[in-house]
């Protein structure tokens, strides 16, 4: 340890790209193509103990030097700074990012920027858990109710959480901590899966997938949706068949639809029963969610992984918009936001069921739901985490999935650090990988 | 002229930066210390016929690095692309570059993708005006009804704005369109200025300024609020006395408040007739916005200059959230996404008055009003643009103000086009005023 107290000296970035799109993995209704894609930062201290914050933007492909290029623009809020006090407080960070006058100009909160601080903030409680030596689901559900609540940026939600709501909803959550933390030990949380449903596969390919999601424990499947309305009638009778009538079937459109297109589309897919509809327009779109739950009950309404921000989860579940709410652990401004964004569900009963898959998202998000079950909602009823069985190799503590649940992570931190040899490997464009293909491309062309 | 069809073969980018923190400029309640910027790109062609593309996102200082790099991103859709083509239907482009799947991921349309888009096309209508020997202003207001309509994305908005809908409009607006631009040569577009209400100017200054700008022929000036109320009464007060009943005076918040805070706020000032009242709250909050309208009644509520795209705007107008409706030229996805605005501006009723001023946003946004005028709503009345006298001289066809009225610029193309000095002197950090200045910092540090 250093006399002086430990300071973050480097913030590092890392454009890493995975070839996905060759696969066909991945693919729905505006997504054809995606390599998925993670704008890393690893943030590294003085203080001598060896640990470091991970964090990352999940991105598909191109842009990811733009989401780089944007993590960057925030070194100067973190090198200098005391690791025990950004450890204390990481929302103090969260204001500062957010509050940066100039570079508030280029969302604000939304978009390249808000998903670079997010990234950041992130980091810094992987590094704060590490430090605690705690996963950082047990960390935030065992913090004092008080603590949580400054974690919170209230401004622009208070007319529908005030800190005073947040308080109540937190000191309430902690009856039965234990009891409900035994019980996560013990059957982890319950999954969902999206691997059987991309447009990309066959119906053969559907079926088997799908059947093998039932075998596997999952009691909920997800199949993309929106590209052909006649494709989407014959998969959904085909995934209904294989799974049965007991299994639920959520269907995804991915934005593809205006509201009315939507509502016209869903209620055709209405025979085989769907669970949700997710995304089916615009994540601006507010009014328009709430036209489309109008429009398709009893089918419910589900978006979230590309809502921008809690100002606009404030405003879907103000509109009753919406009958799921779908956090992303990597698209807003971090586990601060993500905080406010948990506490608006709970405030308005409505179940959490985090978008996950891509580049580590199952990873982070899981500690995310096992905090809502342990000190805010308290159920896992109607709840269900996101899986997609792809990339996890890449992680050093990738996610454990057992009979279709997600097993409690008791690695400290916050499961973002991928091994130091993925990201040699795909580093773009100077990566083994990309290299050696880039070369191949040169060759061949 | 060569023998082939002319191509873009070039995407020249460059960071440009104006030290306006230090003269305190452009200061507000969100916005203490901004270093007007712009990210700023030039489109060449070999033509040769030495028309250039020019256009910008802007900035206020820090990450406008990230927004050249955003622009950057979006460099393979122009490279080889048949410039007839192009500006025979700037909407390909648009489409093309909000459609890539893969660049999506980082908005969708928001933010710094966005804008970066927005820069783009802005330059592929700067050229298409150019290549037309036409202000943009005019070529919009004489082109065909039905390839406007072709020009706009009705995707999202089509359950408030059908492409029926906006043919309606575009063609029952081509009554009168003559005499409309004889009084607009003559006249200009009426403006009003924010030049005397920034935070940091003393009440002598403040009142001084006042009293110029009436005499300069302004019938509407804008104060900066929000810091602190007992500050605002005065500075209001002030500016009441200096201009009398007669001037409307707006006020603008900077998205400063919560939505109670904003109302209790607004009534305060109530005594001293404010007309509206700008970005009260988030732009995000479409909710928000329609609370405040209804707890400050009559003051009208003002939004837009941070409003990311037509989504938005569309439920601003939906839930009756707004009187005025402030379109930029410059944040959203270009000329292509502000004609979906003005329509649907139109289609509501709602005034259109642009934000203006940073760095070059005068310049543009006079040639979507002086449209909208000719060819939409047909109108001036309760309509005005604008205007901050800083910056204009580092462009080419600056704007040029009389009597309070924005004179029609003449000049082909869309005003955007910077003195190449200006970009030698003020790109960042090489550029001769900042390797001066940084030299500077150096040596007495």
């Amino acid at each position: 340890m250093s006399a002086t107290p430990a300071r973050i000296i480097s913030v590092d970035t890392h454009d890493i790209r995975f070839p996905t799109s060759r696969e066909l993995d991945g693919s729905d209704a505006m997504n054809p193509d995606p390599d998925y894609s993670a704008a890393y930062v690893v943030l590294r201290t003085d203080a001598g103990d060896g640990l470091e914050g991970h964090g990352f933007t999940f991105t598909i492909g191109r842009g990811n030097d733009v989401q780089v290029a944007a993590i960057g623009a925030l070194r100067p809020h973190l090198l200098g700074r005391s690791v025990e006090e950004l450890c204390a407080d990481p929302g103090s960070l969260n204001r500062d990012l957010i509050g940066d006058s100039q570079l508030r100009w280029l969302g604000p909160e939304k978009g390249v920027m808000h998903m670079a601080i997010g990234a950041v903030v992130n980091a810094v409680w992987d590094l704060t858990a590490k430090r605690a030596g705690q996963p950082l689901w047990r960390l935030l559900a065992h913090a004092d109710p008080e603590w949580l609540v400054s974690q919170v940026d209230f401004r622009y939600i208070a007319d529908a959480l005030t800190p005073e709501d947040a308080l109540t909803l937190l000191r309430d959550g902690r009856a039965g901590l234990a009891e409900r933390e035994a019980v996560l030990l013990e059957r982890g949380y319950p999954g969902y899966t999206t691997s059987p449903g991309w447009l990309g596969y066959s119906d053969e390919k559907l079926t088997r997938l799908a059947k093998e999601a039932v075998a596997d424990g999952f009691t909920q499947i997800k199949l993309k949706v929106g590209a052909d309305l006649a494709d989407d009638i014959r998969r959904l009778r085909t995934a209904r068949a294989a799974v049965g009538d007991g299994i639920r079937i959520a269907i995804d459109a991915n934005q593809r639809w205006n509201v009315g297109e939507g509502i016209e589309w869903v209620r055709a897919l209405g025979e085989f029963d769907p669970y949700w509809i997710e995304e089916p327009t615009s994540p601006d779109d507010i009014l328009g969610h709430a036209a489309v739950r109008e429009g398709v009950s009893p089918v419910k309404v589900a978006t979230g992984e590309h809502v921008q921000n809690r100002i606009v989860f404030k405003q879907l579940l103000q509109a009753g918009a919406i009958d799921v709410l779908q956090i992303d652990a990597a698209r807003v401004g971090g586990v601060n936001e993500n905080l406010a964004i948990l506490l608006l569900a709970a405030k308005f009963g409505v179940p959490v069921c985090p978008h996950a898959g891509g580049v580590g998202l199952c990873e982070l998000v899981q500690h995310l739901s096992m905090f809502d079950y342990l000190a805010v909602s308290g159920t896992t009823e109607n709840r269900v985490i996101e899986y997609v069985d792809h990339l996890h190799e890449h992680f050093l503590a990738p996610v454990v999935i057992r009979d279709g649940h997600y097993t409690a992570p008791l690695s400290p931190g916050f499961s973002a650090a991928m091994h130091p040899g993925s990201l040699t490997e795909y580093r773009y464009p100077d990566g083994t990988f990309w290299a050696a293909d880039l070369a191949e491309g040169d060759k061949t062309s």
